[in-house]
């Protein structure tokens, strides 16, 4: 299993902070040590790092930690391999463009049997996630050639992941930059910060911040992570099928989808 | 005006005493202040750094500079801004997925009046040279659904950077791993580097490598640069038309391609 790291805000926001507690679990206080990835939206452009290597020992990750990058959206994974070599290829999250969108994608799971039709976008490692994108954005791009609201295409994406989730865990993250979009089957968590703003402890390293400090009033910050980040904050667990749709830290829309019948499926 | 950079080799090298000297030009002894990037195949996985900001005084410049990335195929660039701002979007090298292969590309030059026509593959940003990118990908898309060897696919190369060559400037490299294609209207030069390998200056810094310690006597490196990046080495330049594919750090093909005439262009 992986790890999902999510950010939606409503200002350009660094997330050094929880970037640094899920860095921990890439191979020191978690057992993810097949690679890691982030990807931080900066307007229409969007910057990715990646190693195959763990996260805690990666001089990547280091920088990350180092050069506060703020963005409105961002995408993090750390992996613990099971389909598909340890190789940058392999490394979530992906990248492609869609209606010259730069849409990126993370998973944490694991599908059975998966081998979708070929269509215009193509995996190009060997994970079930990749895979999973691609059909994703061929079923998005097939519905709507041209570019629609968040809140039209969810129905399409959450009938892709229904589909997913019928072979086997799938918690996902997409974005396009304008809206960040989760799927859960078996754990995330979320959390939204607003004023007033307090301190947090991170759950997997001494390290606490006060984010009154680093915050205007005004600031919507929410992170969702396979698992809570902190030990003094209340983090919102998703029950199996949920999804949500987040855009400037809030979330616009949300529903529980019920698992399909397996009439449905075939 | 831009600058660009790339390397084709046979076995993993590091490009950090180019990009070094690359590096100074943009904003210290160069005026490419508007940003920069790089990109490092890494098997079938590309590895992107990317900063608006000028590449002299970049922390992601540093980063690569010290954590030295060992690539068969690279392709970089620092940008003087004409068409298009500044910001990540508009950074060079672009990227896009095509059988299953990340193509990256990099480009030197202004075109006038480009609008080519909509196609699959749509910019993100603003510039002319990701339209172009774009442009040549649906190009090669239609003519070739699927994988076509690098020298099968140069005809429809070629004559798409002619086109393109009709309007402006157009310096490019373009690869998908398996190859560097390079087109030349321009400034381009380039070095092969083999044994017996000796000791290089950098021309824009004080900073000498002795590339005999760093390799062994089956390496063939090529660098490629819009203008030679050593003070002690000769370069070979492009005449304007030039266009070359690269594989392994060996030239497997090229020529000079004559401008095309005004009804050939129509």
């Amino acid at each position: 299993m992986c790890e999902l790291l999510g950010m939606s805000a409503n200002v350009p926001t660094d997330i050094v902070f929880s970037f640094t507690g899920l860095m921990q679990r890439g191979g020191l206080t978690g057992p993810h040590r097949d690679g890691w990835g982030i990807a931080f939206y900066e307007g229409k452009g969007v910057r990715v790092f990646q190693d195959p290597r763990p996260s805690y020992q990666s001089e990547v990750a280091e920088l990350v930690r180092r050069y506060p990058i703020k963005s409105e959206t961002v995408i993090g994974h750390i992996r613990h391999a099971n389909v598909g070599d340890v190789c940058l290829a392999n490394t979530h999250p992906f990248v492609r463009e869609l209606w010259g969108q730069n849409w990126c994608f993370a998973h944490n799971g694991q599908l059975a049997n998966f081998s979708p039709a070929p269509g215009f976008y193509q995996p190009v490692g060997t994970t079930d996630s990749e895979a999973a994108f691609c059909d994703l954005l061929n079923h998005i791009r097939e519905r709507f050639p041209k570019h629609a609201p968040g809140p039209e295409i969810v129905p399409t994406l959450v009938a892709c992941c229904q589909r997913y989730r019928s072979r086997g865990v799938f918690n996902c993250m997409l974005s396009n930059g304008e809206w960040l979009f989760t799927f859960c089957t078996t754990k995330l968590a979320e959390i939204t910060r607003r004023a007033p703003f307090g301190p947090a402890h991170l759950k997997d390293l001494e390290v606490q911040v006060d984010f009154q400090s680093e915050t205007t009033p005004n600031d919507v910050v929410t992170v969702l992570a396979t698992e809570p980040l902190t030990t003094n904050e209340t983090w919102t667990m998703h029950p199996s099928g949920t999804w949500t749709l987040w855009v400037g830290g809030e979330c616009i829309v949300r529903a529980i989808a019920e698992p399909l019948s397996d009439k449905e499926i075939d």
